[in-house]
Order: structure tokens, then sequence, then C-alpha cells
């Protein structure tokens, strides 16, 4: 047997944990502070249902893991979020709308491995089902802008919507292909324009390509003028009022040709990414998808539904270089009587402060580098002197300097840690 | 296709995941102020390195869910968090040892289906390796009693060691047959003396069965005086000074006959049950292995071990009578201008205080029908009026009064809410 890891899945260590965590900890607060609720959904599936809503042809389908349980049931391991959301919306029906609900958890896709594509990931997705109004996408991209501004990443929202892009295409009279049209011109970024009209000259004339490629580059007054009535037109207006007052309208850029890929959007799209470029890949997105839950539940119900996946693979990815100190700030290495040592690492756990406790042997030579090595950036070691003393030495292995405190004033302790670990 | 869950899998609604959230989150604060790091393995792995531990025959082996991928490896799905972090450790050999990390994470076992055991469940476990001192054991006992206080549950540990039960049998001129008779003592609390008995004696006579059956009821004291020398007792007595110190023993309760089922323990074990007796099922336990990991490296290096798992289950299902309150705690229904009320509700996040907005449609009937509903306590119906005139009146549907608050003064609103909502 050789020890090893598959290809496409990976363990996290400690230092990237501590960074995941605290991405997904701060979306989780922030999603709470939005009246989102947690879910959790099942990782194993009726096959059948992980398949029915793209049909067995479909890419994501080929990418599923198939297998049995001890009954001979055909099951999947869930590739998305939005299934199981589909699965729960419709065996609970009795469910107060408008739901809103958050699900971090890992999803399966048994499919090309690349830089960025693992097999194995985590999906972090928040979604409303039975709001079909405005006034919720504008609260959406106002958590978004929050949580990416907490992270210390300065959010630039590019915004579509799906019907204004049909409007335009419809308007210069093409009544075919619509999906692929709007496929390749989702790659406006991705690939060159000669590439782009090669792309579209299999749907359109040349003519009609090029004016088609002008108007989803154009401004929204002068789309607006074009379409006046389009139900797209007044949704980016309507959304740009609110967004204005709000004064977030700094973090977010109208582009037409934005569709997110999937056909499944009915509305609004958006994609998140770093305003300083950077970091190329999209941070994240979402948008209004009114169809799906209906289709899935088909109960004569509408459900329409909006919401939005952060992406925390590429947004780790960014905050990689960031300083990630360790969490535990004071290593205790006692020399004598251990039960002070615990009494004062319990008062300092209970004031908030992570604290190791050196209960391995051998003593301080190997607690010393081992404190250097993990980065632990103060140490002090507790002899039967320093408790005849009632004094202590604090090292901060940061600055090389140290500290002599009061054993039995754990808050001089407390404020002595806090104020030098900025 | 009908749309339905798999037996043995479940979805844990908003209620349930609130509840899981508070235990996980205590959990994860109190690993990390005691040293501990988060680590996340694969589910996925290759099934030779799940079986490797415990050989193909073993009972836990058949339940590991078979499958393959693009590639036509044999994978399989994790049974619990230990293989793992035995695959861990031998993969990165360079690690700084003790290394403290804690998993929190769903594990499958394509096994039978009955209460409190599904097939898709989670795992809270907490480790030490490289660490073979009685120092971190009294650690890890005293983290445990944190958490279960915090979390709200007296806990009762049960505390044996399973060198103290080889020690009494094999004083007993026994020299066979060590684990299988452990196996029946551990049942001790579960099946009659009279089925002890007969259970015994398929590898005892009567008098030795009868003999051992007393013994592994002593307390410490006379034990020490039949096993002066036995490493069990000293071990056992070495914790008991130090719980002592700590005034811990109070939740403390020796026990010779636990021996934790598997033979994988080396040293203390301990098991954590409810201390009021009012939950009968174990809520959590773990021990000292210092053979699983050796053997698994098997570079001629010893890796001591000690650790626990939290029982999610049993203490979610321990706790599901307290009040778990919806943690949204305000609707704000607009009915005229809607920038003022998001701006509101984010002064109001930003004090902490969970706030959803009323963005869907109809209004203010159906809004107070959800509050009520979903139990948020507090409404505000914020219209032009309210506006005009700078101030809001705050619903309390819990006690049916009302407040009358200023709309410039959130602080206000923010104190009112939180010495209101005790």
């Amino acid at each position: 047997m050789v020890i090893r890891n598959l290809k496409g899945v990976t363990d996290f260590d400690p230092a990237t944990m501590n960074l995941r965590n605290r991405v997904t900890d701060t979306l989780r607060r922030n999603f709470e502070l939005y009246g989102f609720q947690p879910l959790d959904t099942a990782q194993l599936n009726y096959r059948d249902l992980l398949t029915y809503k793209y049909g067995e042809s479909a890419e994501i389908v080929k990418e599923i893991y198939s297998l049995s349980d001890q009954g001979e049931r055909d099951l999947g391991l869930r590739f998305d979020l939005t299934v199981p959301f589909c699965k729960y919306i419709a065996l609970n029906r009795s469910l107060k709308l408008p739901f809103k609900r958050y699900e971090i958890g890992k999803v399966f896709r048994n499919g090309p491995v690349k830089a960025g594509r693992l097999r194995e990931f985590v999906q972090c997705d928040v979604d409303v089902v039975g709001d079909g109004s405005r006034q919720i996408e504008v609260e959406l991209l106002e958590l978004a802008i929050n949580c990416y501004l907490q992270l210390g990443i300065k959010p630039e929202i590019e915004i579509g919507n799906r019907q204004l892009l049909v409007g335009i295409i419809e308007q210069l009279g093409v009544t075919n292909h619509h999906d692929a049209i709007i496929s390749v011109l989702d790659k406006i970024k991705k690939i060159t324009p000669a590439e782009m009209m090669t792309e579209l000259g299999k749907y359109l004339s040349t003519d009609v390509a090029t004016t088609l490629l002008q108007r989803v580059q154009l401004d929204l007054s002068a789309l607006a003028q074009l379409l006046p009535n389009n139900a797209g037109v007044v949704a980016v207006q309507e959304l740009w009022t609110e967004l204005s007052a709000l004064g977030l309208t700094q973090y977010c850029r109208f582009n037409p040709a934005l569709a997110r890929g999937l056909n499944v959007y009915t509305g609004t799209v958006w994609e998140v990414f770093d305003a300083t470029h950077h970091y190329a890949s999209s941070l994240g997105g979402g948008g209004r998808y009114d169809n799906i839950i209906t289709n899935f539940v088909n109960n004569g119900v509408a459900y329409p539904a909006v919401g939005m996946s952060f992406g925390l693979e590429p947004i780790t990815a960014l905050l990689a270089n960031t300083t990630n100190p360790n969490p535990t700030q004071l290593l205790i290495v006692p020399l004598g009587t251990t039960a002070v040592c615990h009494q004062l690492a319990n008062q300092l756990r209970g004031a908030g402060i992570a604290t190791m406790l050196w209960t391995a042997k051998p003593k301080v030579g190997k607690a010393l580098e081992y404190a250097a090595a993990t980065q632990i950036r103060y140490v002090t070691v507790i002899g039967d002197n320093e408790v005849t003393n009632g004094q202590i030495t604090v090292k901060d292995l940061t600055t090389g300097t140290a500290a002599t405190l009061a054993l039995k004033d754990p808050q001089g302790l407390v404020k002595y840690l806090t104020t030098t670990n900025k």
C-alpha cells in the first residue's frame, strides 16, 4: 500500500485552514446578519435526483461520482449546492417564503484536474427563494460588497441582465441560437475580437455580428434609448438608483455582455472581481434564476429565486500572501509544578488568548525551537523560582524582547499580550 | 423521478443547524484556545488506504462506500477522521511535533440504519501526536469539561486505563483472549451480571470470572494495593492528583472496567456522560493510542497519540429541547423609500444585530405573519410618515408591546433590542 492522496483532492493544512476559516467565518457572520439561515444538505443522493435537472447527456452529469449502497440503490455525490436546495424546497413545501438560506459544504466533480479545479471542493452559496423583488438583489449585492471589504478585498462587481442581452439580440432580428450567441458574448474578456467574430459568424452575418458586438459595449443610457421598454434595461436602472442611494455604485460596473455562462439565469446577473486587477479570476457571482426551482418542484407554484456563490478557492488564493499568524499566541513551558501553569493557561483562555501548554518532553530547548518553528510569538517558562517569586518572564520571539510580569495578575498579562501583539 | 432523500442521510434544517453550529462553534473556539489547529482532510481516498489499518475482513471496512473515478482508480469515502489523520502524518513527516489538530467533518458508513446511527454524519475530533505525557491527557480532559459546561451540560467523565485492565486479568493467571475478555467487561453497564458471567464463561472458569468481575469494580486505592507497580494504576493516580489540583475531580469518576471497545487504546481511556443521567448515551470519549500512527507511518519512529471525539449527534439530541431562537432579531418592513431601511438595517448589522429587510411583496400583513411563523421577535414598519417624523415603532411579538424610537438613533435601537431580548 502506497500512502498517497488522490489526484484532484487535497488536505488543507492548519495555516491554510486558518485562512479558509477566516473567510468562511466572515461569510457566515454576514449571511446571518442579513437574515440568512444555515442549511446542511446530504452529500449522498439518489443519482436520478442529481441528473434530473440537466439530463444524462449534460457535461456536469458525466462528472457525477456514482456509487451504490448495501441496498444496491444508485447513488451519486452532489456536484453543487443548487440541486440539493431544489430538493429541500420540494420536500418542505410548508416552508414560509421567502426562505433565505446559506450552505457551505463539499461538492464533488469527477472531471479533469487542473490549477484551481479540484475534484472535491467547498462551495459557499447564499440564496433566497420566494422573492421576485429588485430589493433582494440590492441586498445580495450589498452583502457581497460588505463581505469582500471585510476580507480586505476591494470588489468590482460587473452587473448585467439576461433579458437585456436577449433584447439586444432580438432587436437585430435574430430569432434563433440565443443561448449559443450569449455564450459567445460571455467570453468577451477571454477571447480576441477576431475570435469573437469567427464564433459569432457561426450564427450571424458579419454586419449583425459587428452591430451586436458594438451594442453589448454601450453604456446604460445609450441602451435605454435603444430599448426603452426592455425589462432588463428597467431592472438595471432600478438597481443603479438603489445602489447609488446606498453609495455602492463605486463598487459596481455595468457590463451588458455579462451572461455568466449558464442559461439558468432569467434576469440580473453579476460577477465579482478584484478591483485592483491583481487577480484575474472571478471571486464569486450570482443572479436571478426564476425557473429552476419552479420547474423542479413542478406543482404549479412559481418559486422566483436569486442567489450567489462566493469562490472560496479564488478568495483564499488572493489572500494567501496576507499575514495569517498562528492563532496560538503564547506557549507556557512548565518546569516544576504544572497545576499553576494549567491555571494560568485557563485564565488566559478565558480572556480569549489562545494558549498552549508545553506538556511534551524534553523541555525548554525543544519548546523554544517549537515556538519559533510554528510561529507562536510569546513564550514563558515557569519553574519553582517563578512560582516562589510570583514573577514570570514573557519572551517575545518576534522582537527578541522580554517582559517581567506578575504571575498572579493574569489581566496584566492579557493586557501585555493584546497591546504588543498587533 | 421521485424527489426523496436516501435512507440514513438527512438534511439539517435551519433550526437544527443553528443548534449544531452553536455546538461546533463552541468546540472550535475551545480547541483553538488550547492550541489545537484546524485540519481538513479529503473525504475521497484510495480504498486501500482506508482498509490498511483494519484489513478487508473488519466490520468497519465492509461499511466503506466504494466508488471509482474517471481513471478507474478504486476509491472509498472516509469512515472516520483517524485514518485520514494517520495519512496526513505519514505524508508530512517534517511536521513539528507535538502536532495538535482538530477536524470537524463528514464521514460515511454504508451500514445498518437505526435511531442515532446515520450513514452520513459529522465527527468532531481533537488529537495530539508526538506527546506521550500525562499532562496532555489532563489538558484534554480539562478541555472536554470546559466544552460541555459551556454547552450547558454537566459532564460525568468515566476514566479507565487499558494497562490496568490487562494487569487485573494477567494477575488472575489468564494468558489468552485478553481483547475478547475486555470487550465483554466493557459491556458492564449494558448487560446483566448473569449475561456477563455467561459471556466471560467462554474464556474463563466461573471462579476466575467472579473474581475478575469483583476486581473491575474496586476503587483506586484497593487496586493500587493489589497491583502496586502496574503502569495503569500509576497513570490513574497521576491523573487524579492533577485533576484534583485543578478542581476537576467533581466531573470525573474512576471506572476500571472501561475499555471503550476498540483495542486500539494503549493507556488512559475516557467516556463522557450527562451527569444528570437524563440522557443515557455517551456524549463523547477518547484515550491514548500510541501504536496506530506509529504502525501506520512505520518508519521506526514512535508516534504516541491521544485524542477524543465529541459526539455531535448525541450532544445536539440532548440540547434539542433548550431554547434555540431564530438568530434574526428584527424584521424591517419598508413601505415607502427603501434606502432609509437599507441604511438602518446596515447600521444594526454593524452593531451585530441580525436584521432582515422585507423585500418581498405583498407587504405588511404577510411580513407580520412571516415574522410570527419564523419567530423573528421584533418588527418595525417604516413608511414615508416614519421618515418624515423621524420616529419608528418597534413591535415585540413575544410580549405584544411596542416601543417608539428615533429613526436617526440606531444606537438607541441597538440598546432597546439588546436589553429587552434576553
